[in-house]
């Protein structure tokens, strides 16, 4: 079906729900330490989980990020078709699976496997970065959905800034052969960076 | 209680909820590989996993597509009544018990009682779609409670692809007696030939 | 603080939240049959687990009626202040609770301790009926709260049958010493009941 | 970017939901007394259980006076920007971490580490009460986000009370030094206090 409907609010209504659900079942990692070894206390035993921490900040940060600029994106875009719904729904598949990786790192930082764990995590957000271009391409690549009164710098610098996202976790990626620590503070720093509001930054990517 | 209520909303928000929730309860399907055996990388741990990664998949767009069937359905009807309230909670009984098959045929895939696992699956969406039907028929049949402005082409589309989806996953349900990867195939299959937007089709089932 | 705000629209919002979620969380307590013991087919396991599907079943009607009901109620609500907030908070209280009540019946049907779990479920549907009364009668008693223009027999209705919840509830629970069975078939009863449109019904309790 | 977004009903509906997933997942806290010791009965279990309802209800009413405050505040802000975003999501962040210190308290509480639970419990509350300030400074200090025609008292009353939220539960965590019950307790107390509707109470601290 080809038809064009006017209403983004319930895809927005229903993407808003998604971000909320996988951003707030990421506490499900934190792990109540159930058996303290012998002459262990509670509290050694928690900062010993500190991997968990690392990546649930990670997870939560970039999430948060991701919701920031799928908000600021559907603030531009006026009309919704089939192939903008899909790619919406497989960036929403890529945004409820964050939870597994965020388990993987957290459980395996510092042990056999982390390699691995740091290839899934960058992986997931390499490929959420390419649903985020795929969505806004299909919405504006030449002014399809786009709102025509939408403020014309802000759709420049979402063209300028997406394009990094893809480039920034392959590099994160890239970095996992190398250091997994370093990758892991990558995407932290990312997270980090992209949050915090700036004067000078024109856009953020994914 | 026969009083009629020309608000939607709220029901469409509730049901927005329960559709987003489902589907973000899918990813506590995918299990972080606890312990390795003797010798075991993570990584052939996680490839080990890969039912839980099909069936997951299979069933987010399958929850995908319904949820964009509800949307669309929901933009032609103009009221409310008790017995649509009805239909519309037993279809979001049935959507958020879509986990607990995922779960199963993510488990047994590949061993003993693969089989079953399968049946329930394909049972499942089978009264999902029956759900769908009995709501769509609530609302359009005699027009009890359309938006009388609504699209005429399209409240005959949707009765015209609604009666598919009993008998496709009727299809599925027969074929996991044959062999259970042809039907879960089937519903791979079907999930993405009605995520992927078509323009011959002009509705589309389930 | 005593001030009155005009709008319930994000109460509501929050409610519903709060309402779709605690009904989806539901299907956690359909667990998958990790082990089959000797010669036991997945099929046999899983009607082996008969209790948690009609547990499942019985409260997801039971929220879904008192969704209806929550629904219908603000619709005649005109303006909120704290002591609605508060009342509407216990209430969501009850309803989040749920889901722990019904995983006791799930587990323990058919068990010593069946008879306690039947009290404990019994239990939380008098608290919540007795939340839905205070909360409706902080709104509606000398028309504090409600919409000037509302429906005068709808307002005369609520209060009619809203008195019969915790009244009914109280048989599942007095039913309960009598036979643990009885007392739960009561609750599906009052749930397939209550959920059913009937011409004759003029409300519904809880 | 320093755009400055008049539309505050999407970060108000991302954040009801993020509220409302984490007061709804307090209840996975509550475990089904899987085996019962000899001659232990179901109702002896449940309530040797004690520790966990205490820690949910108290968490459940924080989280619940945190969303009306929330949601207070938000009736007062008329518009939105980057730093208004970031500290806002530094809120909820403390928010969804809520059902993990309420896990910690509800298995150490009477045990060896019930003082680390207790520090960790009241740290997650300062932690968010200090968000509570610096969100509400952003929208309020100089009326830099303000709705130009929001009520000035209100305002004032906000000032006045959110400063004493961190004292409070800094009290909690000295009090834990002395004695976790007191600490416990106090928690439980102000979640009690701030949630009664109060004539002679001007606003409501966290």
């Amino acid at each position: 079906m080809a038809a064009v409907s006017n209403d983004t609010a319930r895809i927005e209504a229903f993407s808003d729900g998604v971000f909320a659900i996988a951003i707030t079942l990421l506490v499900l990692d934190l792990k109540v330490p159930r058996e303290l070894h012998e002459g262990q206390t509670l509290t050694a035993a928690l900062a010993h989980q500190w991997p968990a921490y690392v990546a649930f900040v990670t997870s939560f940060l970039t999430i948060l990020v991701m919701w920031i600029n799928h908000h600021r994106m559907f603030t531009l875009i006026g009309r919704a078709d089939d192939r903008l719904l899909i790619f919406n729904g497989l960036l929403l598949l890529g945004i409820t699976v964050v939870p597994f990786p965020t388990s993987l790192v957290a459980e395996y930082l510092g042990h056999d496997g982390q390699r691995a764990a740091a290839l899934v995590y960058n992986g997931t957000f390499i490929a959420i970065a390419i649903c985020f271009n795929l969505l806004w391409r299909t919405a504006a690549v030449g002014d399809r959905l786009l709102n025509p009164a939408c403020d014309r710098t802000a759709v420049r610098n979402i063209f300028e800034s997406y394009r990094w996202g893809p480039l920034l976790y392959g590099l994160g990626l890239a970095l996992a052969f190398v250091s997994v620590g370093a990758s892991l503070a990558l995407n932290l720093g990312l997270a980090i960076f992209f949050a915090l509001p700036q004067r000078q930054r024109k856009g953020s990517a994914v």
